[in-house]
């Protein structure tokens, strides 16, 4: 092995931890990443997901490279080579106002891409909370929830007190004055007083659907 | 007027915004308080206040002035020469757990104390939300409410969208972690998505206390 | 009910706590808006304030939808179908200085919105005294006042040194250094010495608006 | 219902999110403790675990009531009225260092509690990485992995990047200077390089315990 | 010169910076400290000021050294050899509560020292304007002034506001919630909006009283 | 006095505190500044200082009012009706390398349009500590010393130990990591082991300029 | 000397420290700049290197002045007068992430510049831990490790627990929320539980490499 | 291997890095650390260290393990079975302050442990720089640098602007107000202008030892 300055793409990921490696984009060379994209491309059966490309970075790529990528905006992610094949498992994504769509977007795109059905129910923040009551029991036919909120995230123990299924808080960067950057969503739900809820780091929509990805592995691992 | 290291007691204060200065004792030696208080004893006519006041401050304090103090160590208040007249207005305060009800105490006993009659709420976290609901109406006849969370204050923004009084939050200082010192809760209720939550500073039982009585004297501008 | 991706608008909210949902528009994808705006158009009953809308953003709009908005750029405020009708009770907004301005406008238009009057006070920061000595009078004349104020934000213990009025702070988040983004004005007005000060999240004009709504609904709650 | 001072538990949550409420003792007082563990005897059906009782507060509870409490003191939990049924699922729990013992065995506690069994594997920081190999083959027989861990908590990366079960990280509070409160823990396992890591709130072990039974109740939900 | 353990007390700063060190005795093992006064006892034209010397250490030092020092416990300063040569200037120390006070005290007892007269004007806080009016002609009689304030540290500006003299600005720790530690008082003195105030670190009496005397240095140097 | 949303431009300040008021102009519309400057333009005989005026700004304001400003671009401040009378006293102004310029600049301009003058001595940085050691004796002959710096700013703590004049120290908000927006610098600056070192607001050289007036002030105040 | 508002170039540091000073171009004037690569142009024995300079800087400067820059964008370097004379000592740099590459080239670019010889490992994130395991051996026969990281820089401590030269972490600024600005990284990298690892500022490629020029003096140093 | 809570000292490490496993006594439960030691016991030819034992930890555990400890209360370590071989490289340790000694003791008694000789040069803060240029000579005799400071940390760039060896910053946790805890000195030396400081966790003495044993085994590494 000699030294190099290549990314290592990690083919053997999705055997060890049971989802393939995906793409930061947010952070890299335009240069790189064509020249990744292209690599990517001569392994037809490896489907691979792109994470926070800005549409502009998206536009610039499809002129380099000639395998077509499905990308979707507001998530800011793309496909390539299609999804993996459909598991057992359904998960519900909760937002607390119109703004988080972006971050449950992504975390929606990540499971439809790792094969998982997903229902989406945005705007439910707790100031108004008969919009929470009226969804409650379809949402508590879901086997995981991801909770998307910033600012005081007060949907998540809300969610988490009503609901015996894992629950998922990924805090969202909106707002401004002390929410400004997601670090009040964030604290707010590290410190939840309902009982079990695990939280991912700021907008990490992404995290957010690996992690249910390997909650849902257990539903495969019974006798 | 010559230059004098005495605490000067503002006995103005309560005609210019309709409350008196209360003593503050957290971070006071015990000779100036004593001293101070030996000198308010010569105003039987003044009715004061005294906030942060631990149970040994008290013990030695008693022994040194002759006139009894109406201690209570939860609060950690004491009371000189009696209560205010009594007032128009009823507050309802509300604890989110069994811990924030300390700073509750200062609030319900400083607003007795201002003359306000008070009903006391513990336990209302939104993990059970059934707590609260089953307290709600009962609430809603209030004028001003108080709300004393930590940890991630999840009940200011639930109470906030049920009621359409005055709500007045308190983040406490319980809790480890991100909860620790009371950070996690204040920045949770400034960002709060219920619409014209008012926060105090961490702790500030007495001050909300007094925002109240702020609130409350429109009860009194009428014509 | 089935999951859905819309905006849920709390058409119920008027009823329950007193004021209608407002629309925060900063962070919200123009698609989104548009759309939300055009279900709106279709309840010319209920009147709408729209908040952090950007000249940019609104120019936009204006093109997508056909009702008149009216807006307010300093502000970044917008109306739709007219104001609520008219409330007892006066405002005072105060604002330390000049660049403090658009957030007391904030406060000043979704005031006028709900029905209220109001007063503004412009550049009367400490640092020369007299300009708030010689207007303290006509600001005593009102029922509430709000103080809008970055950097060390010491008009506000001023203020309520003199008032016995509710006094609501809005930090802001003018300033360089440590004034950057609006902490140290924050922290000023949480620890203020004057007592019962009530303070919102940094810029939160509109917050401190829908608390003086709150406070000023004990008016129309006496027999 | 009349306003109430008492401390209100939460008899219905094992029924709503299928596990008893516990009893947090950090910051409450004996006298309300004491008061609480009697009403509490009264129910022998109801098991319930107390969490960060200290040792010191055990020993006066005690002499207080006369239901013999199993009071465990490195993980500071006392349990009433037995365990819960056994439930299917095998947690492991890995320690970076032996500092970290006090939050594994506080969230093995927990697990044991609730009915599940528990293998522990301490001090396997990657220092010495081969602390962690020898071991890693047993760790993977298990449906849950729980990491505690302080300082760099880079243990848990390397275990995601090795495992496909879901791995819950519990950042802890020892360490000095940077490390010190367990901030630098917490925010290294939030930015962690491996896909779908969830982290609790600093020094959680309970709450680690209660995500990982939200977790195996998926292999309940089965046909 | 060879390596040394040994304390090296500068014997020549007076000379270079026109005073001279002081021991700064928090951190310092009494071991450490004796042998130090030890050797500062065989230069007895040399006085030196020992600060943060806690009232224990000055009992446990007393009884180590045969030199009386000259200990004032709320300002927790001793003198060794008495002060220095009389200086022009008359220097206004103003604190806001009657907490500010040691820190206020330690400034004084610095500049009594060094050989400067001192006013000390005590709870001025602005929630009481008054207070301070009717000393401010007092005042404006010294040369500089120093503002010792925690909390929200509103006396800064204002008395910045009505003076020409160089005034200095010492936040204190004082105060909980925000205010805890000092630094909201901190970053509200260096956001001042009065123009020129110089601020120090948070409890820095001495450090105050050394820029105060490097400014009356100025008195000396006219022709 | 009616209500107002004028800028209020305090003309009494120069007699209160010997120093005019200066025009911050970041953060403030140009609307608003070309009417206030408009109406300064009516009295000729007050000298008016602009800050933080950037370039644009600049330009776009010349087009709209007639009286010339005299604009320094790397100072960003303009002046308005020429400098104040001639005043004793020198000032010597250092940085540590050429990118806190401008911030020295910006004392310097407000020094000279005060009727100071100064000499500036850039890029004496210790790590060439003979940079500053070639120039310590000139230095020596000023009357006040500024020294502004950014990163670990250690200039301040070397000058202050060599020197015996008032030292104000301002930190500069260049540098990027922890360095970045200038608050090491700061809490370095702060936390001087110097004696008698003050402190301004990261990048506030107005500010240092104020101080040195006020400390300057001295010098006329002798019989 | 004379007051001079020149940079001061410090010819003699290379002597002093063994390496000559490098000109940091951020946060510098173009203007600055220019003028001082003349005066370094007027020293054909004397190579500089510039770093932190923006591609556009770099153009502009091209342009006014005649020598021709040797200047690589990535790393943002670019050098005058060629490189320094081979020195003995072989460094291995390596990545966590392909967007931490622009630091690990600043420093390779650096180290090239002071006449050493380097190896570039890009990609090795302990993710995926074979990428570190296949290259350990190749590694292990450099004489210095850098190591750029960034989120939870475990890289770090794993290479450290490996290998027994010495290992500097430079922690960068790639990520989002809680990993943004690289403070996760560079608390995570401090608070390392590998023995001896030492850490240098926020994507500080530069002082790495000058950490290592330091180390690897010692190879000369020997008898 | 079945799983255990046993601690797991790291035998093999010494072979790996150079250096044995320390233990770091803080934050351990004592009756787990005299079990290890019981453990140690029973392999006399490995020579161990241990960190931050406090004094009443060191007497409690000497009761209950037979083989004397070579205990050191200001450094708090403990050596097991004799020091390590002796090695080339000497180190000089310099502290800023006196209340920097037990942190530069910590480095130093490791580095005797590993086999290294040490000259140890207190009180070297640059307020007087003379102490430092005194001894630079000498200083720069050594093959590697320790600087241990708190507060301002400036010691650290100027001792690095004078000489070409390696320089380690070891910032200490003294001082108060911004100082305290140790993040001023922290950030200082991340941010010091001289080029090439590295720098450790706060009060990290023993790491900073390990470190200087990287680099020494530069001088073995030779043909």
């Amino acid at each position: 092995m000699i030294p190099t300055e290549h990314t290592r793409y990690d083919f053997a990921r999705a055997q060890r931890i049971g989802m393939p490696e995906a793409v930061l984009c947010e952070g890299k060379d335009n240069t790189v990443l064509a020249k990744l994209i292209k690599e990517l491309c001569e392994r037809p059966d490896h489907p691979v997901l792109f994470t926070r490309l800005e549409n502009d970075q998206y536009l610039q790529l499809s002129d380099q490279v000639r395998t077509p990528l499905d990308y979707e905006p507001l998530s800011r992610t793309a496909i390539l080579h299609g999804s993996l094949a459909k598991q057992p498992g359904r998960i519900a994504l909760l937002t607390a106002g119109t703004a988080d769509l972006s971050v449950a977007k992504e975390a929606q795109r990540t499971l439809n891409f790792m094969g998982y059905s997903t229902s989406l129910f945005a705007d439910l923040g707790v100031a108004g909370l008969w919009r929470l009551m009226e969804n409650i029991e379809v949402i508590r036919q879901h086997d995981v929830v991801i909770v998307a909120a910033g600012m005081d995230a007060a949907l998540l123990p809300v969610v988490g007190g009503l609901l015996a299924q894992p629950v998922i808080g990924v805090p969202t960067s909106i707002g401004y004055g002390v929410s400004s950057g997601g670090h009040s969503a964030l604290h707010s739900m590290l410190a939840s007083c309902a009982q079990g809820m695990v939280v991912m780091n700021i907008d990490n929509g992404f995290g957010a659907a690996c992690a249910a990805v390997r909650m849902l592995s257990l539903l495969r691992s019974l006798p």
